[in-house]
């Protein structure tokens, strides 16, 4: 009983599609953070939910470790086989299997990315709003809980999966929630699914909310004196109820970044980037609620479109933020933080990473969804300057204690997998003890994602 | 080990505040459903979480049951002591105990109700937005994930509570969520816990979600031919953005039974009750975009205001809708479903639920959040006729079994409780072993509400 005898079990049932070349496996054990490769013994790829069900059960008897893997855009290395295994695939699961227009709904496989879906609905009218930049696959976005940009008008993945199917540890295949808005019948599954990460179940089939593109978009921009002042516009404009579709915050680095990669020139001061979405005069009449707001406080170069070119092109800028933060040092490599914290406590947040940056003598970019008080510092690395990556730890560990001290989250959007564990007592407490008495009843053995989300028993 | 002892031991700790009284005890065993009282052995008053943690411990070690009783409001008889014990009445844990205005949240105890809540908040500009008719607690409301009238624009309790503080079954305090507008670190238990109806945890504390108080709201009715014309009127409302706050089907029935109670003069014909929020301008907007929508699919007497008693005297008049069902047949009890489904398939549900009441010779009304898909039929059932009674009982599995062929839910606000356990197996399949599994690992000894929401192992 091992991965090794699990692999020969599944070479008759799966021939070709159990892979277990070099170049898969190192392919499927990369990442795009800052985490060492980890590949897996062999690659399998699934085609329904059948498959994924024969193979966990052959896991579970030879206790051989398994981890889903999507579009590989997680950002805490949770698709890498640190405990070696069989890495799931799920990129021949990639279909829209039903769009229910009349009930805003779709559902959908868990390889499709989000960008794919989207095209899809193009003729439909509808279209699916969690947006975190990255064209992640479905089911990943599900199983981390991802969010992003749009998530202060439309929600995050907790908001927007109405059902799932998923295969449990033994193959046990079990549906959660319903397509109805909303259910009150028994223990929310669905939601312990979502943002587990693959330790408690792969995620095979996900309904998904969806929403009608809207009639109107307006964008607009300004910039501000202090991120003080920035922040104080966003939490106004939030209580006076204007219904935001996106609000981002681009501090005076990251307008640097933007203005090395893109050639744009804004000023080196705190920006907000904000989109409304509704009918042609509801959007105007926001956008105008909006640039009063930040008057008041004091913002400069209020700017609003509604061309849809314009608007583009300032959401790909935005998008890019990753690589922008890459011009202020070429070469080094950017950890990508996303701690989150009540709107009240933002922008003491914000100015104590600059300061902690300054202190620290690191280079770092801060680019936020405000309105839902989640922001990124990209801070920039060198991973053959030990000192440097010690500084870093240092910022990331500081980061951490700062928004749990003012009532936040290690995590706004990115989980927990490898890089986060570590905070997880801290964040959690006594509650730890409960996610632990779940993994052990759901999956008693340890085969599904290994080594992450939940720490080791000491720490 | 016995519920007698489980009380000598905790006597010497309450004082007072552990009752035995026969009164008080009859008074916790009732209900506003049709289930038989069910009086617990005593009533506890905890005042603080650490009593309620006394309790647990205590009860835990004497494998006592516990049952947490809010304001007694719930529908399916979750708070009914069905294997006596504990009563745990959380009407001493009634404070707010902050309001974050700038950060949209407060923190309350469990036993305050939504009302009271609504009371205190109302010098901030903010209220809370949750309204399912009774004056619920918000511990109940949490641990039955109720919802009501505004889940269309603001969402149910899962969308509205973003922290839980709670004692598990041996005592155990922990805190689930944070402050933070949304995380992603570990498995969400605030999730697992809301709709848990007090069988994993008793919920001490909530963080929740408050919204801006509408700087304009505006309110519509209109009637339609059929049910079919007016549930399409609503799914092309939805559809095409409109956000509206409420909209609430009443059919010719429950027009009649309005008419006998308030006297007004509604035509007894299918209605929608509709009410917008937003800005002066954008409500008005909303209002004459759906009435363009309705006017298409036939609707007469279409009439809108913005007129605060006319509204509140529609909603008053919504609000009895269980009083006005008992005019129809009076003496008779009122039993109340609260099946879902999604959108389009709701005009199939509702006209095949009319068609069952005539085919039994039953009297109902029907009145539906239809934005959601849910709706509630008001059936007039007397105890002592069990003809009739059996009949009802027909008509209800019918209900659900609808409900799960449409692809909705057996409860969409009301919860399992006692009275809907018998459908869980039908609806939740194989994912009810992982309930199960839940259950044992939190609650070994089932102390927790024992005989609610999970079937008896046989059925």
């Amino acid at each position: 009983m091992s991965v090794a005898s699990a692999i020969e079990a599944l070479k008759p049932l799966f021939g070709e599609r159990l892979a277990t070349a070099e170049v898969l496996r190192a392919q499927h054990g990369q990442n795009e953070a800052h985490f060492p490769p980890a590949p897996p013994d062999a690659v399998a790829f699934p085609e329904g939910t059948g498959e994924v069900s024969a193979i966990l059960k052959l896991c579970n008897e030879h206790r051989c470790p398994v981890v889903a893997y999507g579009a590989g855009s997680a950002l805490e290395g949770q698709h890498l086989a640190v405990k070696g295994g069989i890495s799931l695939d799920m990129t021949r699961m990639s279909r829209v299997l039903e769009v229910r227009a009349e009930d805003l709904n779709a559902v959908v496989q868990p390889g499709l990315t989000r960008e794919a879906l989207n095209t899809e609905l193009r003729a439909t009218g509808l279209f699916f709003p969690v947006d975190p930049g990255a064209n992640a696959s479905l089911g990943g976005m599900a199983a981390t809980r991802a969010s992003g940009t749009t998530a202060v008008r439309y929600g995050t993945m907790r908001e927007n999966v109405l059902a799932l199917e998923a295969v449990m540890a033994d193959g046990t295949v079990i549906r959660t929630g319903t397509a109805a808005r909303k259910s009150a019948a028994g223990y929310d599954l669905t939601h312990l699914l979502l943002g587990s990460e693959g330790t408690l179940g792969i995620i095979t089939e996900l309904t998904l909310r969806l929403q009608g593109i809207p009639e109107a978009v307006s964008a607009a921009t300004c910039r501000f004196d202090s991120v003080e002042d920035a922040v104080n516009a966003v939490i106004l404009t939030v209580q006076s109820g204007v219904p935001m579709a996106r609000i981002e915050l681009v501090d005076e680095m990251m307008a640097r970044g933007f203005n090395n990669l893109s050639g744009s020139a804004l000023p080196e001061k705190p920006h907000l980037f904000v989109e409304f979405h509704g009918s042609p005069a509801s959007v105007a009449e926001q956008a105008e609620r909006f640039g009063e707001i930040a008057g008041e406080l004091g913002a400069e170069g209020f700017a609003w479109t509604d061309r849809e070119e314009e608007r583009s092109e300032l959401w790909r800028m935005r998008h890019k933020a990753h690589y922008a933060t890459q011009t202020l040092a070429p070469g080094k490599r950017v950890l990508a933080t996303d701690t989150c914290v009540p709107i009240s406590r933002l922008a003491e947040a914000v100015t104590g990473a600059q300061a902690d940056c300054r202190r620290l003598g690191l280079t770092a970019t801060i680019v936020g969804h405000v309105g839902d008080g989640n922001f990124h510092c990209g801070v920039l690395l060198d991973p053959e300057d030990e000192g440097e990556v010690r500084r870093v730890e240092t910022f990331s560990e500081r980061l951490a204690e700062t928004a749990l001290r003012l009532g936040g989250t290690v995590s706004g959007e990115h989980g927990i997998g490898l890089g986060k564990m570590k905070y997880m007592n801290a964040q959690h407490g006594a509650a730890l003890a409960y996610m632990r008495a779940i993994k052990s009843a759901f999956d008693p053995i340890d085969i599904l994602n290994p080594g992450k989300l939940l720490p080791p028993g000491n720490q």
